[in-house]
Formats: structure tokens, sequence, C-alpha cells
């Protein structure tokens, strides 16, 4: 059987069944069987990636691979669990297999390896034919009523971020021609568009410290939009607070530098909040992960996002986040 | 906001969200929290439908909710599971939701209806946009070691199929135009392809009694063609004792007939084997779901699986089972 003619079985088979601990049946029957760790919850997440919605259909499929799991670790980082065992779907068209016939063992090598860097097992595998779709399940696990929340902040929390943003916004504009960064630049960013950290010690460790935690995934007011929504609360954000990486200074305070920083997807940090009484054991917390972590602004009383500049006035923002079926 | 220029947030909110029971944090946050019954073991397993492959594009999308988690309910009959949790991973094109603006609610009830009809939680949602793509991701539990696998047949076993294969096949061969049924045939064999039933109380029946179960969806020789791979044993199947649906039997014994009966997908009967002691047991478990279960066959030593007619001569097939990627 020739590469270019691989059947749902040998997929399978050769690019994704690896040895792994901790799973009772693997890949190979109807379904996989576990054993979940007793007194825990389970935290159950998915994520698909689209190609031309997520991604470019040219991406490394290594780095592919590395990133359709990162972005599901990122979910269980949001939650503060602990991730365990992932499903994946892929379905791949026939062009993608004969005309890039190494595609399928480098984007599972891009998984596997960072699965194996958390000690995580593919427990299940579905391939099947068509446009390029990549879906991911990840199943967690965490201490009964321990995980973190988007509904949990109170008025009066320090409004948390980690690492920078609008790294990968800013990869993003230079692929799509809108800027030109320059091949440094471009290296730097890139990295956190194709290889995102998912913070997923860091949050384990807010676990019993943070009152809401979510994952940046839409951009920084769209997610935390989404805690305030969802814990009915408002919040201040400091502009200037905001954790820009040395790429991302070079251009603010441009529109551009303001979209990619507030509402620029895929950075994959943690925006959380917490009580002031917990700044100095999260911020040792940081030291010991070698996280940065900042604080941006704090939550209020009310309703809505405001983001101000140092002198307390209103930064106005037209793009407020990223989302797959707005105009 | 028109139905036309949905959010993702709207989407899984508006559609996806109805009251769970079983679920600790359900869809809303970065993940669903559940807590698993102590001293269960969990089974895993995902099914992803695509357009043109597994199913029309206008096909009715009540039907096609229904059948995105028929199929998954399957895997878990097959492995003698009882269903619990399921996540849903949607990839649609703009232009379905624009020309068809009911579609998501259709899909939606076909999906979520089933799910209550085994009281089922949508734990969660991820819709994105591309070409249409459904992923279904389910969660069920077993006792402790005593899930029906691929790989328990032994020599000598009787080997069973429940319900009438073929005919949803034969649905398809009429929709591919390659025969014509009658308004009535068609009737019948469009509900085996639409709307499956997933033998999911029978699966549970048979832990105890069944050394090994697949559900069949890739065809019966392919499916029993698992069992005898993972098993390292033979099987010889009876032509004759393949449970036939009426319609079926008008097309029998033509190749089209055979190919149907044998080699056709999406069927989603259950296919087990079972010692010969536990004939009378099964036979009563028959009669109380009101489920026909027949023995086609039997486990032999060896390797190989020979279909033969009553009077032991070798039926001869070339198509084999549905393979995504064959040729």
């Amino acid at each position: 059987m020739s590469e270019s003619k691989l059947s749902e079985f040998d997929i399978i088979e050769r690019y994704f069944k690896r040895p792994v601990t901790g799973v009772d049946i693997g890949i190979g029957d109807d379904a996989a069987v576990i054993s979940p760790t007793p007194n825990m919850q389970l935290a159950v997440s998915t994520d698909t990636l689209v190609s031309g919605k997520h991604f470019f259909a040219d991406t490394d499929p290594y780095k592919l691979g590395y990133k359709s799991l990162a972005v599901n670790l990122s979910d269980m980082a949001a939650m503060g669990a602990k991730p365990r065992w992932v499903t994946l779907s892929l379905t791949l068209s026939e062009n993608l297999v004969e005309s890039h016939p190494t595609w399928v063992s480098e984007f599972a090598n891009g998984f596997l390896e960072l699965a194996q860097t958390y000690q995580i097992a593919l427990i299940g595998g579905d391939t099947t034919c068509g446009a390029l779709n990549i879906g991911v399940q990840i199943i967690g696990e965490i201490e009964i009523m321990r995980c973190l929340r988007r509904d949990g902040a109170k008025p009066g929390d320090d409004i948390w971020v980690s690492g920078h943003l609008g790294g990968a916004a800013l990869a993003l504009k230079h692929l799509l021609q809108e800027i030109k960064l320059t091949q440094h630049e471009m290296d730097a960013c890139l990295r956190a568009l194709l290889t995102p950290t998912a913070r997923v010690e860091l949050g384990q460790r807010l676990v019993g410290l943070a009152h809401s935690a979510i994952d940046i995934s839409d951009g920084l007011l769209a997610d935390l939009g989404h805690i305030l929504t969802s814990s009915k609360c408002a919040a201040v954000v400091t502009l200037e607070a905001v954790p820009c990486s040395t790429v991302m200074k070079q251009y603010m305070p441009s529109s551009l530098a303001l979209e990619c920083l507030l509402a620029g997807g895929d950075d994959y940090e943690l925006c959380f909040t917490a009580p002031k009484k917990n700044r100095s054991e999260i911020e040792r917390i940081a030291q010991l992960l070698q996280v940065p972590l900042v604080i941006i602004g704090e939550i209020k009383h009310g309703t809505g996002l405001s983001v101000i500049d140092t002198e307390g006035k209103a930064v106005t923002m037209v793009k407020k986040g990223y989302d797959h079926f707005a105009s």
C-alpha cells in the first residue's frame, strides 16, 4: 500500500498509536476505556481547527499538530485542571495526503510530542476524508469543586494576565500582508501564533487563589468580557499595564497595535481575577514558574468593560474580539 | 442580529444549551465539569460525519442531528457502556446558515431529542465556520473490567447479529440512482440510513454474556474482521443466516444484495460473539428488548473469514467494507 492510499485503520495504527499509560483500553476498540482517579471531577472540552479559518492550508503540519493540542490544553489551564486524556478527529483531504505524503506523520509528531510533555494519552482517533478539519477533545482531572470558573469574579479583584499579548495577531497581520515585520520580529511572533505555550501548570497553581479565569483565545477584551458577563461585574483595564512583547511595543499606540493587543486572538495566555490579599502568593508562583504575571486592572460593581490610559482617559476600540460567525 | 449572522456564542446559547442533569458545570465555561460515578470506568469515543462523505449536503438536518448522536451511541453499545455525556464540534458553512436559517435549530432538535431519550447531557459545544463537519465525542460509564471488547472472541463462540442488515446500503444505492426502490421500500430503508437505532440497552445487557462485540458501521465482513484480527481467530458465516429485511430479501442473492448485506456500512447493529452455553440467556434478552438476535456463524481457530451457503460452498465477494481512504 502506498503512502497516498492510506486506509483509516492504517493512519491510526501507523501514526497515532503509541504506548501510553493511564489507559485501560486505548486506540483500536469501539471506545477507549479509562479509569478516572477516585474523588476527582473531570473537565471536558473540545476545540476544532479549520483550514482557512484557524490556520493557513500550508501551515507546517508539525506545528499544526502541536497547536491543535495546545489550544485544548489551554482550556484545561483555564479550569485549573490537569489534562489526562485526549481524542482526535482528523478530517483530511485526499489531495493533501497525496501531495504531502509525510503530512500525517509530521502532524502526529507535533501532536504526540506535546502530549508526551504533559503525559497525556491519545486514547481515540477518528480519521475521515473531506476538507481539512482538526477536532480535539480533552479530558482533565480536578479536585472536587475546586476548578477555576468564569463566573467567580468579585468587585475589588485584581485582573491578571500571563505572558505577553498580541504577538500571534501581529504574526497573522504579517502573513496577511497588512504589515511587514522583520525576520527577527516575525520569528518571535510566529512562535506565539504557531506553537503557543498553554499555561497548564499555572492554571493548576491558581486553584484556591483566583476567583475566576479564562484563556485568551478570542482576544483580551472579548474573553475578559466573558468573565464579566458570567460574573455579573464590570472592569476597568489600564492600557499601559497590558503586557506587550518587545515587538508589540514598537507599534504602540497605533490603532493596529491596540487591535492586536486587546482584540487579537490566539494568545492562549490566562486572564484571571483574584482578591488583592493573594498578590504576594501569585507573584511567588510567577517567580517559581518563570511566567510573567501582571495586574492590568480591577473588577468593579456594575456592567461593562472600560479601557483607560494612565491619565484615566477612555481608550476607544472598534473591534472587540474574534467571532467565527461575525460579519 | 439576524439568523444569518449568528455568532458562535449565540449558536451554542440559543440552540444547544438546555437544562441537563448529571453535570456540575455545563456549556459556557472553558470546559464542562462532570462527576463520574465512583468505581466505574469511562468509555470514550469520537465519530465524525463529513458532508458529501457520510451524508448528502441536503440531508434533513433533524435526521442528521439524530444520526450524528446515534452513531456515537452505537460505539457505546458495542462496549456495553451506558452513555452519559456528549460534546459536539460543529463546523458550519456560512452559505448553509444563510440559505437554510432554521438548519441549526432543526439539527439541534434531532440531536437533543435523542440525547434526552437516553438522558445524555450535551456538556460542551464548539461551533466554527468552514465545510460542514460534525464531530461528536461521547463518554459512557461501565463497571470496572466488564466492557465488551473486540479481542475476546474464542473458537467455538456463536457469532450473533442484531436486527437486519443492508437496509442503509440499499437506501444509499437508491439515492445514488444505482437501483430504484418503491416509495414504500425506500421509507423502510431510509429509516435505517438516516435514523438508525443504536443498540444501547442490548449492549449493556450483553456484558458478562458476550465474549466480544463491535457495532456494524463499515459492513458486517469488515467489522467482524476487526473482531477476528483483534481476537486472533477465524470465522465461518452462513450467508442464509445473515438477517435480511423484507426489502433486502427481494434482491437476494444478486451481487448487489450481497454487497449491501455483507459489506454495506451504516447499519449500526451489533455483531457479537458468545459461548454456546449463553444461547438461551441471549434469546431471553432478545425477547425482553424486542430486538431480533440471530446466530450467523461460528468462531474458529486460525485466521480468515469465510462466508458459505447452506450447501457449504464458499460465497465470493469483491468489496469487503467501507474505508474512508481506500481507493
